[in-house]
């Protein structure tokens, strides 16, 4: 990992966060509507995806300032799927980031619209990039496939069919994951590469995204086994025979901790034939994600 | 109005309805999720918006295939906001088109991820058409804008803060109306002609759509009103003295039909410098929604 590894992370996250302000100056916004998007969008978190579009792009030559209405969108999409997904009729979560809900804080019919109106204004956002029209079609059609039925919202709703039904095998995990986490990983990386212009990087873009997304979604249920153990005293493995599905469930810790580093390494040998600081940083980030369960 | 045109707008709205069914073909959607989309997108209704595009671009000179594309995401956006709008957190409505409302049906949670998947794949389908590049993004952006938090959902939430208030006055209502239903009726119309290339014929067409959209809008009031004494035998006004604002409540049934009568002459008088059967038909398309209350 490069030693400013984390410096440059807090720097870009603060960029972006400083671009999502600007995004939500919207003329004629009711206010309450305005505070709701406010209050979910301007919580914090590491903006992973912002990050990987603006590094995939500017490593391949686009314009960083252009890539920031993208950077913003992706932030803005993941935002609307967390305070849908928290709603009382779907994962039902009264606490997001140590803070209370969107429906919690300004109830379930404005929290479904600030939704609605994060994800449409990040189209908004997305299509007044000044780069060339056929990039910015293309890198905005490659979002919207990935956020949509056939992306983020499918592997949500496969979610939701199997809880509690316990009747997923490791490959049906893994479609899931790739659709409802994976999908807009994937896409953060190949909308950039796609807006940079170069084609023939699109799919290195995606296979790098494809695997620091399972990466980061192993970590995650590595995580939730052994968080639990220091959390609530229980040994590791307690949740093994939950009916959750996990990785960890499926190939025990270890090996799940394998795959993930395996995973890694894969994202970052498609690095190879670049180069850069932003190189330098894509390897570290895939490094970063994996060096949680550690 | 033109002798055949019912048998026009019978023949258009086939025309999207056929192609609403391919935009449906995804590869990979889980079928619950592909159901209920399209248990709430295939239900029938005018198409009004999908008609509007289509009918302002090849007045235009746009070619019709390639128009079909916006007109189908015109109606799944459309379609959207009335599958979140009848959820039991909103408007809690239990039947649409007399058949069971979308959550009645599926779930809430499913009916919450179908109408995000009808917005996404929207633009998924937008941003498919192979029209002139700087066409289909300024016609996308237009759509985004009319759709989101300064359009339909901003006017959605409105509606939703007034709603028992009774605290608006004849200006919120025209202001909360030309977002919530308005923005994308006249969006329907430019979209249409920003498409078809040429964009001095964009005020006219907004002109026209933010005209039907009013008269669209007094007819819905003035039939709640009337509608009410043909089904429930209360005499007419009865629902003037409830909280709800309404137009007929601040101007009277006659007064009411007459602004509706005056706004689909100026959407009319928009048309004159053109030509063709999409000319007629625009003319005869206005007067139709008016003719409703008669």
């Amino acid at each position: 990992m490069i030693r400013d590894f984390k410096t440059i992370l807090t720097a870009l996250a603060e960029e972006v966060q400083e671009h999502l302000q600007d995004c939500l100056k919207i003329e004629g916004i009711p206010l309450d509507l305005q505070k709701a998007m406010e209050y979910s969008l301007l919580a914090g978190g590491k903006k992973i995806r912002p990050v990987l579009c603006l590094s995939w792009g500017e490593m391949l030559g686009a314009d960083r300032k252009e890539l920031l209405h993208f950077a913003a969108a992706l932030e803005m999409i993941h935002t609307y799927s967390l305070v849908h997904d928290d709603l009382p009729a779907m994962d039902n979560d009264d606490l997001r980031r140590g803070r209370p809900t969107n429906h919690k804080m300004f109830g379930e019919a404005v929290a479904i619209l600030a939704g609605d109106a994060l994800l449409t204004q990040a189209f908004f956002v997305m299509l007044g990039s000044s780069l060339p029209s056929e990039r910015v079609l293309a890198a905005c059609r490659e979002v919207a496939a990935a956020a949509g039925p056939q992306g983020m919202v499918g592997g949500q709703c496969l979610d939701l069919m199997a809880t509690g039904m316990g009747s997923m095998n490791l490959e049906d995990l893994k479609n899931m994951h790739a659709l409802k986490t994976g999908a807009l990983i994937r896409a953060s990386c190949t909308s950039g590469a796609l807006l940079a212009g170069d084609s023939a990087d699109v799919h290195k873009a995606a296979s790098y995204g494809t695997n620091i997304g399972l990466a980061f979604q192993i970590v995650d249920d590595i995580l939730d086994v052994t968080g639990d153990e220091q959390t609530l005293g229980k040994p590791v493995g307690s949740d093994l025979s939950s009916d959750k599905s996990t990785y960890p469930k499926f190939l025990g810790i270890e090996q799940s901790k394998a795959m993930a580093q395996d995973s890694a390494e894969l994202a970052k040998a498609c690095l190879d034939e670049y180069h850069g600081p932003q190189k330098e940083f894509l390897k570290s980030l895939a490094q970063y994600i994996v060096d949680r369960i550690y």
